[in-house]
This record gives structure tokens, sequence and C-alpha cells, in this order.
């Protein structure tokens, strides 16, 4: 994509003496669509009549989707965009972006992020007593509850990643990242958008608890049996069947999903695939 | 959260004599903060000035993040929340939401929904064959790839539905969900964003293959062996994780997740928690 949106020449083919007419700087994309990236100020009158011209451009030129990029400094834009018939995608604190659909009707452009995505982390000992802590805000506040830490993971972070940094922050406990025990999908967790939470097992490295100061009320290593019979650990469903779980992990007849890294030819990142190796590995493939 | 926005008094304590100013009607929420919904087009420049009124008497309060929330239809109102030193948190297609932090410096807000996630669906029939597919968008287009199918999950659709529903989408073959076999987190997929594929096992329920019209070129039950020699499956890292992973699930010797209905005392909804359900059902616990 450009970094940068300049005022462009386009021949426009719907008269019979070709004209020169200036259009905003926009990136042709795989799907048929196209994508202006505005990062300079521009007069809110000239934005709008150079968006017509080249939404008049891109009609005949066969184009459907179009992406302005508007950052936050360029919010006095955003109503002319709107005013022309564009509508919001997504938006980040430092921009937002509007599409428009050309042929009309419904669109078949990708949808937004959906998922928020966090992680509980099964962190236990040689003596049978699991990580907890108490926190001070939110819905558990003040209601003594002893919990497993969680967090929520940042954008570009692993879930394997974001496991061990929440236990290290909460606790200041190091600890490796054993495998995925289970995953929970809940919708409408935060306004419209949905959640998927990963419940992960750790290995502790490290003992000495040092609680985090502002988020943790108490932390401490805790037997299983006295976590586990607390009354909201009995009663909320996915910790039921997390007890089961650990239970079953404990005594080794339970494999979750263990990352792997791999690579695609589509990136140069390397991307973790979680799968169930113990199985993978017993098999006669 | 309030389903509407008017006009309230508060009693803003900064004079000897009391004085009632009209403030934004805003909801306070377990967090600190304050969420203000707006419904009704307002003058801006009354807009501006209530704004600044309700940021002081939430100051006053001790509240900390204040959210609102413009419908498209109040999109000449983002300007002047900007200018108040709003700034962008998340928008959809029908609204902005927009954020300020009453206390400066970093705030503990939670992020925007940061993940996209999609399936790829593994369906075999009895004589070895799976379901496949060419795509006539997008990266895939005129490759003469055969592909599982593919999709994105709705917000606010489980991914065992949404496994289901492409399959017949794309194919007209009705299946039914087996488990998650695997799973893929990738980052910078989209945008920003970060994007999770779960690939998932399904039964098929019906055989005759109807392809969709718009977006697959072509549909087939094609043997295992065939799908698997291609130069693309062999080289694609996800790919040549699943072929192993398919090949032990045949065999009988690969537990994926599956998922299983639960409750929360946290909210009305059944939410689907995926698990190792056939080594949970073989432990002893």
């Amino acid at each position: 994509m450009a970094a940068s949106v300049s005022l462009s020449s386009g021949k426009v083919p719907n008269s019979e003496v070709q004209q020169e007419v200036k259009l905003l700087n926009g990136v042709y994309d795989n799907y048929g669509g196209v994508v202006v990236q505005m990062t300079e100020p521009m007069d809110s009158k000239l934005f709008a009549s150079l968006l017509q011209s080249s939404l008049s451009h891109w009609k005949q030129e066969g184009k459907k989707g179009v992406w302005i990029k508007l950052p936050i400094g360029l919010v006095d834009l955003v109503e002319v965009a709107v005013k022309e018939g564009f509508w919001y995608h997504h938006a980040e604190p430092t921009y937002l972006m509007l599409i428009y659909w050309i042929p009309g009707g419904a669109h078949t452009l990708p949808a937004n992020a959906s998922h928020r995505v966090g992680i509980g982390a099964f962190v236990m000992n040689q003596k049978r007593e699991v990580l907890v802590v108490q926190e001070n805000s939110g819905r558990f506040r003040g209601k003594g509850i002893w919990k497993f830490p969680t967090g929520v993971v940042d954008q570009g972070e692993d879930i394997c990643e974001a496991a061990v940094r929440e236990v290290k922050e909460e606790t200041s406990i190091d600890a490796e990242f054993v495998e995925v025990l289970a995953f929970r999908q809940s919708h409408q967790s935060f306004f419209e958008k949905s959640d998927l939470f990963f419940v992960c097992m750790l290995r502790p490295l490290s003992f000495n608890i040092q609680k985090q100061e502002n988020e943790i009320e108490a932390a401490q290593w805790m037997p299983l049996e006295e976590y586990m019979v607390q009354p909201f650990v009995q009663k909320e469903g996915l910790l039921k069947y997390m007890i089961d779980i650990c239970l079953a992990k404990i005594e080794g007849s339970y494999s979750g999903f263990s990352p792997v890294p791999t690579t695609s030819i589509f990136s140069d990142q390397k991307h973790y695939l979680y799968l169930n190796a113990a199985d993978l590995k017993h098999s006669n493939i």
C-alpha cells in the first residue's frame, strides 16, 4: 500500500474529448479495490471534489471497494467522506478506515476484527499448589475469589508469549509455556465483540511471588484442592471443566495443543500452529 | 448501558454557591468509567459546551475513562470530540466509539478487538476423498490450487457453526462438526490485525456437490493422496502439518478439541468450550 497520498491525473473516458482531471492517489489491491491513504491536510471542499471525481473514475474502471484511511489529525475530512456515501470499517487510536462499495447492493468486503483474545494460566508447583491471585478491580474486586492469572493478548502478541508475560507481570513468577488445555468462545463480551479465552498450562521456573502493585490485591501458591472447593469455581461452567482437565493433566492422561513454529509462503513471519503434538508423535505415519 | 442520551443536570461543587449545569447523560461502569451513547442530533457548539462541562464534572467525581458512542448519522460531532481531546477506540459500520482518559498519562482502557477468526474444513467421505474447492478471487484465483473450504467466522458466530455454514455455502454439502484439529495464530494479516485460523474436521451428511456461483470456481471430492501431492500443499507450513494430522486422524490416533456447551454466571448465553473430550473421557478422575 502507498504510504502517502498525492494528487494524480487520470484519463476520464466519458467525453469525446478526453480531459485530465485530478484524482486522489489510490493503490489498487488484488480484490478489485482501491486503497487511499491520506497523510496531509487538505481543504475539505477540495477533498469532496476530488473524492467525487475519483469515485466516478474508479467506477468506470470497474473497481468495487474503495478504502480511505484518515489519520485522526484529518478528522475534518470524516464528515465529507460520510456525506459522499462512505461508512466506517474500523478505527484504531490514530486513524479511521472508511469504505465505499461502488457496485451498490450487498458488499463482499472483509469484516473488521471480531474477537478479543485472552488467556488464563494454570501454573502448578511440585507440592500440587497452584498459582492464584485476587484482583483489585473489575468484577472480581473485593470478592475474595482466588483465580488463575488472566489477561488480554496484545495486538501482534502470540498466545504462548502472552501467558508467560501475564504470569510474570501479576506474580513475578518465571514460567515456560507447555500447552493450551482448552479454549472458550463467547459473544457480546465487550460491546458487540466476541472473545476467545485460552486456558494455558505453564511450568514454573521460579517460586518466589511478588505481586503486581496496581492490579493484584494478593497472590499465593494455594493447594489445588483448596482452589477447587471455592463456590465460584464450582459454579462457573468453564472452571468446573478446568478442574477435570487439570486433574487429568496431573495424572498424565490429557493432551492439549502445543505450539509449533511454522512458516508460510505468503509471509516472512513465523506463525505458531497449536496442535496435539503428543498424539502426532505416537501415531504411525 | 443507557440506550439513549439526554441532557441531565449535575451539581457542580466547585463554587461556593452550587449551580446547576447541563451535562451529557453518561452511565457509570464498574471500572470508574462513564459511557455516553448519543442517539439524537445536536448542534455541534452545544455538544462542545456540554462535553466540556461534563468532563469537568466527571473529573471532580474521580472518573477515569469516558466513552462516547456516535452513530454515523452524527458524524458532524466527531470533529468536536476529537478537538476536546478524544481519540478513536473502535468503529463499526454504523458507529464510531471515542474515548478520553481523564487522569492523563498512560490509560488502562481495554483494547479494541485484535483478531479476525477464520476456519478451514477437512471433510472426507468413505472413499478417502476430501472435499476441495478452487477459489475465483483473491490470492488463489487462477492458480489451479485445490484447497479445503475456508471462510471467516462472522461476528457473534460460533466456530463450529461457521465451519458447517462455509462448507454448505461453498459446496452445498451438509456436514456435522466433529472437532478442531489445530489452530494457527498469525499477525499483520489484515491491516494491523492478527488472525486465528481453526482447522476443523467435519463429517459429511450429504455428498452431491453444487458449487457456489460467486466465489467458487470449482469443487469436487478428490482422493486425499492427490490433494496431498500438490506442490502448494507440500510447501505451505500449516498444510504440511495438516496432512500428518489428517492421516493420524484417519487411523484414529489423533484427538482434537471438541465443543462442549457451558454456561457462565456472568452471562445468559451459552458458550462453547473446546477441549480434548476423548482424553477427558478416558481419564480416571
